[in-house]
C-alpha cells in the first residue's frame, strides 16, 4: 500500500492510464473532508493551485495563513483511503472535476457565482448562502451523474409536508419521469419522498442530494425509498461517507439541487423555509424558480405565496407538471430549439398543383396543353391552378409558356 | 297626472326645485328600458344629445336611423313612470349621473374607455365587453351611492364555490368590513353571498350589483341576505325593476362591479369564468386585478391560476384581506396619500434644547448668560447645545447674541 504523499507524487507525475489518476481521487477526497464545502476561499484556494498542489501545501505547511486557519487539526489527518474503501463497499464512488462524468456544464454557474464574490474574506457571502462549486461529490447509485441530471429538475418543500403537497408533490413526480425529466431533491419525509416516489414509479431515475454520507443516508425512516434510487438513479453527497446530516449542511447543500437542475419547482413551504432558499439559490443562478400554490389557509403554503408575491424571486405559478416542463424547457439555457423547417410556398399544395408544378420545366416555358398531358389532368384544371402558382411565384409565364421559377440567390443567413 | 311629453317639456324648460327634475329622471328612466346597458352608441347619442333630447327624438322617429333601430318597437312604449313607482314601492331609486349620489369620480374609466372605442359601430367592442357608462342605476337601500363604493373592493367568483372558496370569502369580507371597506359583488351563491355574508357579520355594508331589476333579487334563496344588504348597503341594477337575469345580462353587470371599485378580487373560479371577466374588466379600467390562489387540484381554482399565470392580466396573489388593502389602497387612484406633518428641525430636540430654543428672541439677540437664566440651567448647558441649534439653522449669532433665526419665506407648495 502506497503513503498519501507518493500517491500524490505519483499522481502529479502522471500516468499512461487513462481517465483520472487514483492520486488525485484521493487528494479530492481529503479535501472533501478538510473543510466544509461552500467556503469561498477555499474553493478559490484548490482552483488556484489544483487538488495536488493544496493537499501537498496544507499537509506541509506551507499553505497561505488563511487556508491553514480553515483546514486547522485536519490538516494532520488523513481519512482518504478509508472513506474511499468505505464508498466502494456501498458501491459509492467519488465523481471529481477531472471526471467525464461531472456535471460540468451546470455547475458552471456556480463557478461563475464564486467569481463574483469579493476578494476580502470579510465580505464573501457566507459558507450557507455562497454558491460555490462542490470539490468534488460521492455519488452512490446506477446512473451516471452528469447524463442523470442534463434534464432535471429540482422538485423541493416541507418535510412536514399535507396530504396536499405529497400528492402534487407525488403526481408531478410521476409526470416528469414520465416525460423523461429527472427529479433532484434531497432525502427528507414529506415532498422530498414523495417526489421521489412518483418518479419511481414511472420508471424514472431519481437523484437525491444529501447534506450526509451516502453511505448512511438519512432519515433511516426513508431506508427502503434510497435503496430504490440506488437501483435506478443516484445519492449524492459533497461529505465523505459516516458524515452526519447537521443542521447548517441542509442550507449547503440547498445550492447543489438548485444548481444541478434546470429549474427548482417549490411544492410546499413554510414561512421562511428551506424551500424558498433553494429557490432563490436557483434565482441568483438563473434557473426558473417555479412554485406550486395551494390553500391561502394552509400555514404550508405561505412559503409558496410569499415566493410568487415577491416580484425579485422570479417565481412564476405553476399547476401541472406539463407547465413545468414547458419553463425549464423553454427557458433552459442548453435545451437545442427545434429547428422548424422554414415554411416554403410548396407547402399546402394541392395534390393537383403539385403536380401541374413539378410538370413546368426549368427552363424553357410550355404551353398549358402540354403541362395537362405532363401532370395527367384537364387544360381546364392548368388554367385553374396556374395563378395560385405564380402569386406564389412558384411558375413564372416566359411570354411563349410557363416554367419554373428560378431559385432565389442563396444567401448566408435568414435574415 | 302628467303625460310624459310634459315632464319632458318641464324638465327641459328648467325648475327652481333643486336637485334633479322629475321629468329628467323620468327620461332616464325611459332610456334604462329602451335599449340593452353596454351599447357604444347608444350611450354616445344619450351623452350627445342628452337624455332629454334623446327621448324626444326617438319617441319622435327624429333620432338617427342607427338609434332607431337599437330601440325599435320600444320606442312606443312608455314603462317609467311604472317602473319608477315600482321602485318606490319597495324603497328604490332611480340615481342618474345629474344626481349628488351619482359615483361620478369612479365610473369615469368607463366614460375614458368608451371615448376610445371606434366610431364605426361594426368595429366597436360587442355589448357583453364594451366598458360603457350606465345611463343610470336603479339602486335599493339604505346607503349612499357614492359614499358606499367610495372605498369599495369587488369580490367575485364561482357561485359553485367550494367550501374553502366560501371561507376565504366571508374571511375577506369580514376584514375588508371591519377595516372599513365596503364588498361589492353579485348576488349569486358562493362567493358572492359568502363575501356579503361576512361585510355584514363586521357590521359593514355591503353592495349587491344585480343583473336584474332591484325588486326582484335574484336568486330567491338569497332573499334573506339581500333584505340585510338592503338595511345596511344597497343593491345596485342598471336594468329596471320587474327586469330577469338573463344570461347576457350577467357578463354586462360584471363591469360595473369592476368599475365601482377600486380593485377586484377574485377568490375561486374555474376556467373561462364570469369571475375571470370580471377581473379583466378591472384590469382594463386600471384597477388592481387580486387573486386568491388554492388547490391545484380543485378546478374552481384553474381560472384563478390561470389569471396569476397570465402576464397580461397584471393579476397579483393575496392571500388577506391585508394585502387586498394594500394594494388597492396604495394603488387607488383617489386615495389621499396620508398627509404627514413635514419633518421639522425640532423634531427630536432634547428638553434643554427646546427650552433653550424658546428662551431665543425673534429680534435682538442676547447672551448665553441670559439664556441659561430665560431657560432655566447652567451656561455651559447653554454653550453645549447652542452649536446643533445653529446647525439645524433654528437659532443665528447676530454679532452681539443669539436669537431665532428668520422663518423661511413661504412657498406656495411643498416642492
Amino acid at each position: 500500500m502506497t503513503t498519501f504523499d507518493e500517491d500524490l507524487e505519483d499522481a502529479a507525475a502522471g500516468s499512461s492510464v487513462p481517465g483520472v489518476h487514483p492520486g488525485l481521487r484521493r487528494a479530492r477526497a481529503w479535501l472533501t473532508r478538510a473543510v466544509e464545502p461552500g467556503t469561498v476561499d477555499f474553493w478559490r484556494y484548490v482552483d488556484d493551485v489544483g487538488p495536488l498542489g493544496a493537499v501537498r501545501e496544507i499537509r506541509s505547511g506551507a499553505a497561505p495563513d488563511r487556508i491553514r486557519a480553515l483546514v486547522g487539526a485536519r490538516a494532520e489527518e488523513d481519512a482518504s483511503l478509508t472513506d474511499l474503501r468505505r464508498a466502494e463497499r456501498c458501491d459509492a464512488r467519488l465523481v471529481v472535476p477531472e471526471d467525464d462524468e461531472w456535471p460540468a456544464y451546470r455547475l458552471h454557474a456556480l463557478a461563475v457565482a464564486t467569481a463574483d464574490e469579493p476578494l476580502d474574506r470579510e465580505h464573501q457571502t457566507d459558507r450557507t448562502r455562497a454558491l460555490v462549486p462542490p470539490l468534488a461529490l460521492w455519488v452512490r447509485g446506477a446512473a451516471r451523474l452528469d447524463e442523470v441530471t442534463d434534464r432535471s429538475v429540482g422538485v423541493v418543500g416541507a418535510r412536514a409536508a399535507t396530504a396536499y403537497g405529497e400528492h402534487v408533490a407525488g403526481e408531478f413526480g410521476h409526470q416528469l419521469g414520465e416525460r423523461g425529466w429527472t427529479v433532484v431533491s434531497g432525502g427528507a419525509f414529506g415532498i422530498d419522498g414523495a417526489a421521489h416516489r412518483g418518479a419511481l414509479a414511472a420508471g424514472a431515475p431519481t437523484v437525491a442530494v444529501l447534506s450526509c454520507g451516502v453511505d448512511r443516508p438519512y432519515p433511516a425512516g426513508n431506508g427502503a425509498l434510497f435503496h430504490r434510487i440506488v437501483d435506478d438513479g443516484l445519492l449524492v453527497s459533497e461529505w465523505p461517507p459516516g458524515c452526519a446530516p447537521l443542521r447548517h449542511r441542509f442550507l449547503v447543500r440547498n445550492r447543489l439541487i438548485a444548481a444541478l437542475t434546470r429549474g427548482t419547482v417549490v411544492v410546499e413551504a413554510a414561512a421562511r423555509s428551506g424551500a424558498q432558499a433553494t429557490a432563490l439559490r436557483a434565482r441568483k443562478l438563473g434557473r426558473p424558480v417555479l412554485v406550486v400554490p395551494g390553500p391561502v389557509t394552509s400555514a404550508l403554503s405561505v412559503g409558496c405565496h410569499e415566493l410568487l408575491r415577491q416580484e425579485e424571486s422570479g417565481a412564476r405559478l405553476v399547476t401541472s407538471a406539463a407547465q413545468v416542463i414547458e419553463a425549464v424547457g423553454s427557458l433552459g439555457s442548453d435545451l437545442a430549439a427545434p429547428v422548424d423547417r422554414p415554411a416554403s410556398p410548396r407547402d399546402g399544395l394541392s395534390d393537383l398543383a403539385s403536380r401541374v408544378l413539378d410538370a413546368c420545366p426549368v427552363r424553357v416555358g410550355v404551353s398549358p396543353e402540354r403541362l395537362a398531358v405532363l401532370a395527367g389532368c384537364e387544360v381546364l384544371e392548368v388554367l385553374r391552378v396556374l395563378p395560385a402558382l405564380e402569386l406564389a411565384e412558384l411558375v413564372q409565364w416566359t411570354g411563349t409558356g410557363w416554367r419554373v421559377s428560378p431559385p432565389p440567390k442563396p444567401t448566408g443567413a435568414a435574415p
